[in-house]
């Protein structure tokens, strides 16, 4: 491709919504154009980096036996009604009405779609096991849409579906997608970690997700370098802590006027965030909760979902806590609530002599000890898991990164196939449904995370199995005859042999070159100066390292063959 | 691949709703599943084919300078509105909103999506031409969706548009879009024609459609064998056909009880329909329209639309005849008919001593003179031509035939550049809307195409360019060591060879394989029988011509490979 021909408008200046990184650079070197909120055009280049990695997924996924097909994006409401989910998904479910009236949505998975598909021909435990993907747009009507191809609202994914005869079969499947995600993030040139992660709205029994470990990830993974332990730290499960034993304390209650944080308490009592029980407020489907954790830690807003096994869950406001709850913003305690739902961290239940707030203006309780002074519904571990916190598997502290998520395997068992009746007859002739997982990767999302991992303060350094072109020639003149011949052989050369080469043939100075160069992030550039004309020496720079070579033209091929490692 | 493993299921039974061929076929071997009216899951074997006819389509893309990219199929309402086409799109738009109420589309189309995208970054002529394309989904919410992937509400479509700084330069692009068109169509298998067509409703001033031809097709063509004159029968022009000449009689009111149609008409009064005028009732956006044309002859709706400068074209019901245009349904006549707009096709005012409706209930008019007897708001080219019509260029008669369309390409001009302000600076200085074209390939109605057009009764027959598979291994005892050894080691060696081949590894008896064989369409069957074990025979079947050749185990490889004449 001769750069003068190639659509990559580069930008000089960033949009200012743009904010992170992968958003900036991709703006700016020209990958990605703005339709709408969280809905973006891809243009030739960033198009080639998608193939590239699709062409891996494909590849590691074809050799894992599935089998590529192409579902609809447009999917009848029929079946996400037949599964229970039409009402479940909120407003995230881009939904649409035909010219007929008849409600579709915009699929945002497609565990229905292949269900009911499948469901259609497969009646024999000998057509089974079955693992079909796809690759394609999905849609989620993000409240937020942000971090450019971080959290859009049109987006590329992979997804697959795995269907067997049994669990052990399920298990084989699970493994098999596992082992092919490893080689996919890997052969993408990620810094990646499969963490243990909840299985969420979707369902199942057991999950992994593959983080793209950064700082402006989204979610927050723990790990844990003694052992093995790797977790989202919405999964992580932490035990109680057992508090040292104290001797009870009478309850009391004391003015703590405009005293509301947990700081304010701490200061006011001089008392340790440790000493202190947090009670947050909030609401969901089945009406009010509290929830009680002691004042240093923090609430993990899934393990409480699945504590309570509701749909909803949001922060309760202050007429809510008025009006529903009886009580006062920033004095909210167990003791005295009537018609509230309390739940309570298991570690709460093991404090002596703690803190809680009265329910009334400018009061708490102090020598709170909770199993002696009110009850609650429900004691499960709510706490979000924090660096430093114990490993879950052999105790000692854990590490915390953040990290964006690239990928997900579910083993979702029979929660499809049974409510949308795909049945097979097993070796005994018997009637069961088949039990599933299913397997997302997000393309655009991935392409986003590299550039979030692969970057400098010049632009992209693509990995080179996933960069759009391995390498740019560039003659230093436009007008030298000699340099042009011979940055045209050697681009004809370079892409006879198999190297993706762009020839930057474009009437401007070197310096806007090599700058479009680095920042547009070809893994290698080829200088072809008065150096390369007169000495026969090219001027091979590595993007990634920086590191300079000189090549002698009559020899170049292998040479730059192996600087371009392909995983 | 192995078929014990391939996703193919094939059907005993045609769903009653499939109409044509293409569909059955499909449906019948596996290739497609349908999910709602008009949208289709496309199992492997679809997806391969389809993934083929890409290749083919990027390849001669890409060899004519245009550049893949991918654009959002959800577009937002304002790009619509600039263009002035949101009101103008009727229903078949599948609209939608998102979570803030904010109008968006499922993208029929894509030239304001292009238009506003090329706007962002291109400013100079010296970023022109620029030719980019995209393949994806597109949307179409058909008021009856039918034949299967042939006239779908979501289907794949190859979409690319030209920029230009001028005249010339559009057309250098739309000559190279056409060559590259017929080499697509060509390597597909297709028998097809390009014709001249109307640009309808997407606008522009020039346009070619490439239409496969079979009998099953929606669309007309007419084509001369004389000269080379090929076009879509509502693209077709025709001269007024000069009626000889009579003395004009007086005109008369007479008695037709309940003769309404022509046939009826002209069997009372015993007349040719050629001697009759035709008033056919319709109703635009800007009121009434009554169309005369002669008995013989039928109403083309495009050059109807063309001469009204009309949006919407319905034919009138009863209730507007009556109401709107104080006249009875089978009695319509020109003749004394107020506020309504009067359309003559241009042979009609040509006839003498014609018969017309009289606005009464069994009444009509003879020996009516239209110079004479009535007044018409337009006079022009409204017939549809027909076989054995005079060829617009040449005069000879052309011949019809019908076909599927399956590509089309535009000059659009500067129609959507000038409205969303599409400019660049030419090299004067001087701001210009860039001069557009667009060029669209049915993707997936190419397969159907293709289908239609290559079949037997026993099932497809691909074209070796686009088929899922180009050969299957039948070994005919599944029990039989030696047999299954050859085969297996015959399918490796075709596969490595790149012939890209199944094994029928099922447990099945040798007559479903070979029923499955034909349907699916591969094009060659190898079958490795006792005489491929005993006498060292291969028995290769080509599924087209249904030649059978023996070919030895030791040297086949070449003679297959001659079989496989890839275009």
């Amino acid at each position: 491709m001769r750069a003068s021909k190639l659509y990559s408008p580069t930008l000089r200046e960033v949009p200012a919504e743009a904010e992170i990184v992968s958003h900036q650079l991709l703006m700016r070197a020209g990958y990605i154009r703005k339709s709408a909120g969280g809905i973006y055009s891809y243009l030739p280049l960033a198009l080639r980096v998608l193939k590239k990695i699709e062409a891996i997924v494909r590849e590691e996924m074809n050799a894992e036996d599935a089998q590529e097909i192409l579902m609809p994006i447009t999917q009848p409401a029929e079946i996400w009604q037949a599964s229970g989910r039409w009402d479940v998904y909120g407003d995230e479910m881009w939904r649409l009405n035909d010219r007929h009236g008849r409600p579709f949505c915009l699929g945002p998975t497609h565990e229905e779609m292949i269900t009911t598909l499948v469901k259609m021909d497969v009646r024999s435990y000998r057509q089974l096991p079955l693992n079909l993907y796809q690759i394609q747009n999905k849609y989620r009507d993000e409240i937020r849409p942000r971090f450019g191809l971080i959290r859009g609202r049109e987006f590329i994914m992979k997804d697959a579906y795995s269907f067997d005869k049994d669990e052990a079969g399920l298990e084989v499947n699970y493994q098999r997608m596992y082992a092919a995600y490893m080689k996919i993030f890997s052969r993408c040139g990620l810094n990646f970690r499969p963490v243990e992660a909840d299985s969420g709205a979707i369902g199942g029994s057991g999950s992994h997700e593959f983080m793209a470990l950064c700082e402006t990830g989204e979610g927050g993974v723990v790990f844990c370098s003694h052992c093995s332990y790797a977790a989202n730290d919405e999964k992580a499960e932490l035990a109680a802590i057992v508090a040292e034993i104290e001797i009870e304390q009478g309850l009391q209650i004391v003015a703590t006027p405009n005293v509301k944080t947990i700081e304010e308490v701490s200061g006011f009592l001089n008392l340790a965030p440790d000493k202190l029980i947090k009670s947050v407020a909030y609401f969901t489907e089945n009406g009010p909760v509290l929830v009680l954790i002691r004042g240093d830690h923090q609430v993990n807003d899934i393990k409480l979902k699945n504590a309570l096994g509701c749909l909803n869950l949001d922060m309760a406001n202050e007429r809510m806590i008025n009006e529903d709850m009886n009580s006062v913003g920033g004095f909210l305690g167990p003791i005295g609530l009537k018609n509230v739902t309390i739940v309570a961290d298991s570690t709460v239940m093991n404090m002596y002599n703690a803190v809680t707030g009265a329910n009334e203006v400018d009061k708490h309780y102090i020598n709170v000890n909770p199993k002696r002074d009110f009850k609650c519904n429900i004691v499960a571990d709510l706490r979000l898991i924090a660096a430093n916190d114990p490993c879950p598997r052999c105790g000692k502290p854990v590490e915390y990164a953040r990290g964006i998520e690239v990928g997900q395997v579910f083993k979702l068992g029979t929660k499809y196939s049974h409510v949308l009746e795909a049945v097979f007859l097993d070796e005994t002739g018997k009637s069961a449904p088949m039990v599933m997982g299913c397997y997302g990767i997000g393309i655009s999302r991935t392409m986003a995370a590299a550039v979030e991992q692969h970057n400098d303060d010049n632009g992209i350094v693509w990995p080179v199995n996933i960069a759009p072109y391995h390498a740019v020639v560039v003659p230093i003149s436009a007008k030298d005859v000699e340099q042009v011949a011979l940055a045209e052989k050697i681009y004809k050369q370079l892409n006879s042999a198999g190297i993706e080469t762009v020839l930057d043939d474009r009437n401007e100075r070197p310096g806007v070159k090599f700058k479009d160069a680095d920042l547009i992030g070809y893994p290698l550039k080829i200088t072809v100066g008065a150096k390369a004309v007169n000495e026969g020496l090219l001027e091979v720079k590595e993007r990634k390292s920086g590191e300079i070579h000189f090549i002698s033209v009559n020899n170049y091929l292998e040479k730059i063959k192996n600087l371009l490692v392909l995983v």
